[in-house]
């Protein structure tokens, strides 16, 4: 199966909203469609295929005014379904369109549906309710662009243990004593780390924790395409997890090209949270670590892969690379379902 | 049928004849072929395959002198008709030859014949004779390169209407009332767009055109591969044409590869001819329109179009479409013709 | 048969043996495969396969300490011969490796047998014994990245009647009355240049030659895949050639990808063996003709071989292209051997 081949009767996170003012307009190509997404006057979205009808120059490269889209090009003008709704050239006919995508605003980020619009349900975006119930000054929200396939990325982040190598010397990691268990149901595989009476580390420090042992969980739960949360603790040995010591992110990846990728991530507490310095210190720590850490390591073993299948490559397969196989293992079969379908 | 197809038995432009000084080269592709052309001392010009026969090097990395060109590398030399007549390493055979392409210079330009030399007749050139009979003061003439397959630069200047949209800020474009029509002969596509009493524009009042209305016309006639004139008209509405209010410009446009283009522009003018200081200001609006506006324009409707064959991409044609429409048809029954003949 | 086929059953030059301390690291690719070269305590050398079995990043961004690696990315270490020593996740198993190339460690450079490891014999290695008698003072070594085919590469300096062309205003070459004879041997190709009291040069002046004319000789030895040792002598015309009018460099070509090379170069001589600034002087001398003349003359015969086949494009061989033409037959030979025992 090629890593070219996309799921597309799925939610895909296209953006974060605040990238969409009223009246703004935002191009980026998800799983190889070029999409333009605009914000109309009562604060909906729209989302079009960014390619004229007419002679296929990106509606991108025209003006969003007034709810709808003129193309640069010669003028012609779309509505939010994608409706020619503007000829200047003769009469507007129905078979004047555009194909426009169900396009869904959640949790501070915007969700695009590529495939069958007929089958289009919001309620199953995955809820991150955890992002909205975060005041601006506790969460941040990030977006990078890589040059490797989403699924390198996904892995990435369904095997935590890399972190006590490639982060070793920035955010921290993992401890030998780790110990993960990871487990599927129908959409969803989970995955956590737990390491009990370690050495306390850095982060727990600058909590203002004392003791010199803690407790640290990291639970990962991903959802497709690569729609993952990661909820981490970490208190002093013995003590009770409480609800304020959870600090929840997203990281959520979505297919460009089989070898570039969307990055989004989103990091919330709940201690401290009116401390905005707090949140631009946590930002720029996870922030360099994704950048100068993750970054050039993925794009490197994207290099390495290169258009080969993955599996072809005959990866060594470790007992920590168990939520990552699961995840691979239902996107595929995602996919090779669509495929029959078609 | 694939956009990497060229007809090869027609003229192509190939540059401007101020290019090329005596003694002069220019290197440049067309239709995917690396051309060498060169000016001998008699004024007239040669077009080799600019590929050594021996070892491939480029003769443009080499040097011309005394009408001939002698490789850099190893030190053959050819004359104008692609025959070596040097061999420093033995007897110098027939067989050794470069393909020499019929190259002929007419009005200011390079036109040359890539395809079956006996076919060749100078008479074929499309008579530009208005770029000679303009004088220096009353003409400018340009090249670009563009990103982008040379149908879409001929059906840019094809469909007009794309100037009241893309050129609306620059140098004008046409108005919601003009009317087009367009016919085809054998070889030729002609298209006109007439603007009866319509109000008068900024090109008409530098002119000095004193009327608030105006009546406009602009005639383009193409011919293969993409030799297109354009003649323009803007008189005060109802008032006589003359032939000092013609403006007549050439757009040129050649293939390099199936996703880049030569573009030869000039623009000749029949009034204030001596005043070069005007050409210059019409020199400098008319580029900033071909550099800032078209230009990038083709190039992303390019991207958009990507390695897909135009038609299968079932653009949404409209009436203004036609011109374009039947250059197209006339191209494509060319390259098939001539991919039967082989 | 295409030139992106290799023999893999012969040595490499991977590189210098100065390119790699005790403890350091060099990733170089060869015919295609990404090779991590790191030199042991010990100052043996190990050759593996610059990609991690686990999840494929590359070795060389991990960490080569204590004669081991260590992947950056999870943390599994690898010995010398590729066998994991260490797995954070587990226990380790021998089935747990990355491929080790044989490599060794003679006259100043290293070599990587990429084929059938049973079938290497470091005695293969081409006897490059003038590198190691010469000392430092009368020695120098290059490497250049190349954007053309490594057989191109060989061509070059298998006919050097091009020094005549390229390199006449630098390093100077061959003369009109140069007689060559090229022959073959099981597994070499010979090719000399002789030339008869011919004008003195300005390397014959510079090494103090008096006489107004010289014998110049040049040959040099070919063996696979790319290794070329150049024999020059330049002495007064009808004296005798002794043992220190010998300047004898190595020309080395590595395939990197059907399009790119490695160069490397060494260059000995043996009169004014302690003048470490004529060494300087001569290598600067050199370095100009290969970077700023043969590197650009070469990419550009590269840029117009692109993926065509050579032979397909029917190259007009010339008497002068004899040795080429044997050393690229025998490789034809090797690799379409390796291809039938696959």
């Amino acid at each position: 199966m090629s890593s070219a081949s996309y799921a597309l009767n799925l939610w895909y996170q296209a953006g974060w909203s605040e990238e969409l003012a009223v009246g703004g307009s935002l191009a980026r190509t998800i799983a190889e469609i070029p999409v333009l997404f605009f914000r109309r006057s009562d604060d909906s979205l729209s989302a079009l295929l960014d390619r004229c009808p007419h002679r296929f120059a990106p509606l991108s490269k025209g003006c969003v005014e007034n709810d709808v889209v003129q193309c640069g090009y010669h003028g012609l003008v779309f509505d939010h379904e994608g409706q020619c709704v503007e000829n200047p050239y003769g009469p507007v006919l129905k078979s004047m369109r555009v194909p426009a995508y169900p396009v869904v605003e959640r949790h501070d980020a915007i969700w695009v549906w590529l495939g069958d619009a007929a089958m289009a349900d919001p309620a199953d975006i995955r809820d991150l309710s955890f992002i909205d119930d975060t005041p601006e000054t506790a969460k941040f929200r990030g977006y990078l662009h890589s040059k490797a396939n989403y699924q390198l990325l996904n892995d990435n982040i369904l095997d935590l243990y890399h972190t006590g190598y490639l982060h070793a010397d920035s955010i921290g990691g993992l401890f030998p004593e780790t110990v993960m268990a990871a487990e599927e149901t129908d959409d969803r595989v989970k995955v956590s780390w737990t390491s009990e009476n370690v050495p306390s580390n850095a982060t727990f420090r600058a909590r203002g924790g004392a003791s010199d042992r803690m407790d640290q969980r990291v639970e990962v739960i991903w959802s497709k395409p690569g729609v993952m949360t990661l909820d981490a603790t970490e208190v002093a040995a013995g003590a009770t997890v409480n609800f304020e010591d959870h600090i929840v992110a997203l990281h959520s990846m979505t297919p460009e090209t089989p070898t570039t990728s969307h990055y989004f991530y989103c990091a919330t507490r709940r201690y401290d949270m009116d401390n905005a310095g707090m949140t631009e210190l946590i930002r720029s720590l996870a922030t360099k670590a994704f950048v100068d850490e993750d970054k050039p390591m993925l794009e490197a073993q994207q290099q390495r892969v290169g258009e080969a299948d993955f599996w072809e490559l005959k990866p060594l397969l470790l007992p920590i690379d168990k939520a990552a196989v699961l995840a691979r293992r239902k996107l595929e079969k995602l996919i090779a379902a669509e495929d029959g379908g078609r």
